[in-house]
């Protein structure tokens, strides 16, 4: 961090002529230049522009006083170093998914999404007024990490496949980019979990290396051209109903910050956790007109009974994981009746008046 | 608008003593002090919380430089003149909901919730990203008055009854307090709607001189105490599906700002857009919990046939305000395309998820 030390003093009404009239109240400020890196190529839609608008923001309403560089993953460090460089302070910020830590944080899993989970407006309210935030903290204290809500994509697709999926019987064997607790699910039905990074999905699947993958949705997926390489266009995606990214802060960094400089970043970062799924809505309804009416991708739902054994194979692979681990057993606990609370009341809310609002004219 | 002019000299690592040496970058800079008026009683649960919110947000990340004091409906005006004070600059901004407005800007009420429109997510959408926010400029400029979205109530309830609805007859000659458009549809199918404030309801129903109500959602209308006065609270809220609120500014006392305390502005009322829905959502799973757990009220989803019947007068009738007034006409332009496209996704995406998430465990 190079921290640029400038006194400002304060002259109410007046200039240093008048040294016996002053009412200086001296205030010694520093501006302050963090680094951000990031799990994203450098502008990558949706995703990666969540810290670039942070990072404006925190620039405009800090009139220059906190300046953030952000990096794109690989520009100073690899994708997946993103929480280790924040806990050691190489870089001042962050901008990820709670669930790559999950080999170092088990917890870590249930602040990003999780199979058959919260969707965004649930996790949000869990996150701000369920305690799901101060879980958040009290996971990642232990790295000298704060975080913070950092976007969200909202129900994710269900994937691209070559073949329809008609019953349970078309998972088994089935070779499918499907990383974190949805590929533990896909193998308890038979399937071939594989992890390949988002940028060799294209080939692997039009290789055959792949039979299927999922990546996010309509707008990210058209521009991998993930249309291309398959016919078959799954949904919902019930692996990741509302995915929340991340904005990790070095603890001591934030600490060292003027009371003012932590109120912008927290308020830049809620505005953005907003604003990623605003821009996300937008972006699918154009993306997924374009895959259907201009590319003519064949739009498919889970039938039935796959949807119903994949919830139940997810219960019992979340239910399991909680169970291995205690710090793991509190958040899943506060997630879990959260969850059950919340839709409960979404049942006759938001749910009740989705149905209620008949067929989509014109469709 | 007192304003406290204060110069802030900036003198890089040095002091007075040698101004020789001095890059002094004079700052002169202003302490803005603010009324916002509103159109909820002071510090009112969930709607009253979002101002009071804000201010707090702006005066911590301003440092204090911008400090916001807000008075509740009655306190400095009363609740419906909030739109006019800050057209004439009496208050430098005001937090209520656009459709208050329908009298003087029938457009305005695209800006709230229209019975069977958008829900909070795709509202914040096609404001943000769909072009809504730059026609609630257009349709608010010639009142010198800059929009922000102001918080989201969610989809709100159906409403208290004292008899149940079984068929549309039962809505002919219905007494119920329905402001707004949600009124007008009621009168197409014979019921008389009423106009009361929501301090009046409690009585009103109870008396008998209303024969049902609505007003917000559990954690409102607990607080109320409505449960005490009717026996069965139906569902869904068909009439207000996602009800945004505002912050208005006074555009040349926002234009008065310096860059830093425009894009704080800016900031924090996006951050509180987000954070009133996310307050809402909490409280009112516990709030109906205590409802239908420890007051015995009957909760009851209008038929089907209902639905339908309420949803064809909805359309209807918001289309024919549409077309009264070119203004309304391209709003309305803007808002169906948008509607419409988001309804597609959402179809596969939000609604198709939560059909899939099956039954709610413990129920």
């Amino acid at each position: 961090m190079r921290v640029l030390v400038t006194a400002l003093l304060t002259l109410a009404l007046l200039g240093c002529s008048k040294p016996q009239d002053q009412e200086v109240a001296a205030q010694p400020q520093q501006l302050h230049q963090w680094k951000l890196v990031t799990s994203w190529p450098k502008n990558f839609p949706g995703l990666g522009m969540a810290p670039e608008r942070f990072a404006e923001r925190v620039n405009q309403m800090s009139n220059g006083r906190l300046t953030i560089t952000v990096y794109g993953a690989g520009d100073l460090l690899p994708a997946f170093e993103v929480f280790d460089a924040v806990s050691q302070g190489t870089a001042e910020m962050g901008h990820s998914a709670a669930y790559y830590w999950k080999g170092k944080v088990p917890a870590a899993q249930f602040f990003s999404t999780l199979p058959f989970g919260m969707n965004a407006q649930e996790m949000n309210s869990w996150l701000s007024y369920g305690g799901g935030m101060a879980l958040w903290h009290e996971v990642y204290a232990p790295f000298g990490i704060k975080p913070l809500a950092g976007g969200n994509t909202g129900v994710q697709m269900g994937g691209w496949f070559n073949k329809e999926i008609n019953s349970l019987e078309d998972f088994k064997g089935l070779k499918m980019r499907l990383p974190g607790l949805g590929g533990e699910v896909l193998a308890r039905l038979g399937g071939v979990p594989v992890t390949l990074p988002g940028r060799e999905l294209f080939t692997a699947l039009q290789t055959g290396a792949i039979d299927a993958t999922e990546w996010v949705g309509p707008y990210n997926d058209l521009a991998f051209g993930l249309h291309k390489a398959a016919t078959y266009y799954y949904y919902p995606g019930w692996h990741e109903p509302g995915t929340t990214l991340e904005f990790i802060v070095n603890q001591k960094a934030y600490d060292a910050l003027p009371a003012d400089l932590q109120a912008i970043v927290v308020s830049a970062s809620q505005a953005v956790n907003q604003d990623m799924l605003d821009e996300y809505t937008m972006r699918n309804i154009d993306a997924l007109h374009a895959l259907v009416q201009d590319h003519g991708v064949q739009l498919r739902r889970f039938p039935d009974d796959v949807l119903e054994a994949l919830r139940l194979a997810s219960a019992q692979v979340v239910a399991e994981q909680a169970a291995s681990d205690a710090q793991m057993k509190k958040v899943y606990d506060s997630y879990r009746n959260f969850y059950q609370g919340v839709r409960r009341y979404h049942k006759i809310s938001e749910e009740a008046y989705n149905q209620a609002r008949g067929p989509i004219e014109q469709d």
